[in-house]
């Protein structure tokens, strides 16, 4: 497939390669559709909300209220991602896995909630095992939502006061990298702030060793509902023939760790941008991905992904519709 | 109204500045369209075609014919500004302002033809000065017809063999650097090819320098039709509170002529992405840009300012509809 699609590139009436990483990305969405003929018939970005119990300590420049002031914002519609979404034709999807407050049944919110923001992973584990699971599942049913929507492709953004430590425990946790690597400013934490978020990754990645030794049990030891849930939509969406595109720092290091889980994934990801956060380059770089953006964003929620997904649509069109030299009665080059 | 837009992008739910170069951009369409409420309620990208004398000393890796035959593929809807217009919903607009062969009131073009090509620089003048006056007001018309329809953005491609080595020999002209920085391979020109078009233009520079000595007297000694309408249409949109759109290295070039005459527009553009072309990256220092994108393209006809405007559809909307963290009851950071 990979061959003919990238031969049916090479016929259309541009000079070869002319198009850049656009050509790319239309044979990219040709493989993981097996059609010469791809299409973004509807994106959508799900946004996995979580708490986390590891805010106790310090390490965000926000309160933990704000993930269900949040949640309410998304629901009314007056979030980035919700604003960027209806301006670009993208779908979206706020679906609680992990908020710690009361939603009242929140309407615009798929409502899966397995518990109640992770423990303080400074003190004892995140979550058990158990509770990855449901979360993980979580996500593969709005993988599954997603197909039954026809949707073709599925950014994966989330939402979660102190998701950014959490995020740098586990890369650090699957990649070995030592948190001076992995931690970053987050929303926006001062220096003194930003020191007590390492020496927090750091004693907890010590306390925890023994439970690194998986995946599964890194994101159960330090990790967060929203980014389990992040793994369980990357690993089912590519089953659906669903392209997955990754937004920023907490979502590339669900999605590796998805990764870890089944590497076949890797032909179905979609890279959007290169976040401002310190850390999102080394998530990238373990996932040997180039993104499509260099935007400075550092907002999260999937904003990131909504931003890419006219590139998707545009690379789809591109192979689905351009006229061959043939076809146009276009010379070709000498 | 740049303080006022700042403050207002600030007081949005996100971090300040989590949404980068995307908040910079609202601020920038807030005070073009003096509202801090800006829209993209229709995006166009101009094709403006023309040929180009020069094309005789075997300076493209493709025939002149190219020309002609490409204006039936814009005609039908099949290359690919067509295609990535229709998948990102960006009205495209093609005109003929100085194709050298014969269009027969090809359907879905303006025809506007100054003259059929340019007469070979290396030899001569390209243009007389009435010629460049006459193709600037194609530009100018343009922008017209532009805010008559409501639009707000406005993108300015091209399509016409021969025409990097002009815009080459154009911004040697206006920036003083050697043809060994401007000129680059174009289509896809070979070593022997690049070789013979840097002495192309290094002759044709010598020949005319007394002719260079203000932006209109470079266009029409070794400029072009498409690229003096460029022009045209990069000095008159800002006057109808119309964005122009940077597409590539000639769209640059011709935007760079048009500062040249009137820096007050610079306010208004935005620059879509930084081409593979070599010169491109001078183009751009001359103009302090910064482009959105860098996603290797190299074809022109406008395909990076038409992937560009979801970002301004985008950049506006935020800017117009996202809640205040007083309106969505949000708490900010200690």
């Amino acid at each position: 497939m990979l061959e003919q699609a990238q031969r049916a590139m090479n016929d259309k009436t541009k000079p070869p390669g002319s198009l850049g990483r656009i050509e790319a990305l239309g044979v990219q969405l040709a493989c993981v559709q097996r059609t010469l003929a791809p299409a973004i018939r509807r994106a959508r970005v799900a946004v996995f909300a979580g708490d986390h119990g590891v805010t106790e300590e310090g390490v965000s420049a926000y309160p933990a209220r704000v993930t269900v002031e949040m949640m309410r914002n998304f629901a009314r519609g007056g979030a980035a991602i919700n604003v960027i979404g209806r301006a670009n034709d993208v779908e979206i999807e706020v679906i609680d896995v992990g908020v710690a407050g009361e939603l009242d049944g929140l309407p615009n919110v798929v409502h899966a909630n397995v518990r109640r923001g992770t423990r303080n992973f400074a003190r004892e584990p995140a979550l058990t095992p158990a509770e990855v699971d449901a979360a993980l599942e979580v996500g593969r049913a709005a993988a599954r939502r997603a197909a039954d929507a026809g949707v073709d492709a599925l950014g994966l953004g989330e939402m979660g006061i102190g998701n950014t430590t959490a995020a740098a425990a586990l890369l650090s946790a699957l990649t070995g990298e030592a948190p001076s690597e992995t931690v970053g400013r987050g929303t926006g934490i001062d220096d003194v702030g930003l020191a007590r978020k390492r020496a927090t990754v750091k004693t907890a990645l010590a306390r925890h060793t023994a439970a690194l030794a998986t995946p599964a049990a890194a994101l159960a030891a330090v990790g967060g509902l929203e980014i389990a849930a992040i793994a369980g939509a990357a690993l089912a969406a590519p089953e659906h023939g669903i392209v997955v595109v990754a937004d920023g720092f907490i979502s590339t290091v669900g999605i590796l760790a998805a990764h870890r889980l089944n590497p076949a994934i890797r032909d179905a990801l979609v890279f959007s941008h290169r976040s401002a956060e310190r850390g999102h380059a080394l998530a990238l770089r373990a996932l040997d991905a180039c993104p499509l953006l260099d935007l400075d964003l550092r907002l999260g929620e999937g904003t990131g992904a909504a931003l890419a997904m006219p590139f998707l649509r545009a690379a789809a069109a591109v192979m689905r519709e351009m006229a061959t030299f043939a076809e146009a009665g276009v010379s070709q080059s000498a």
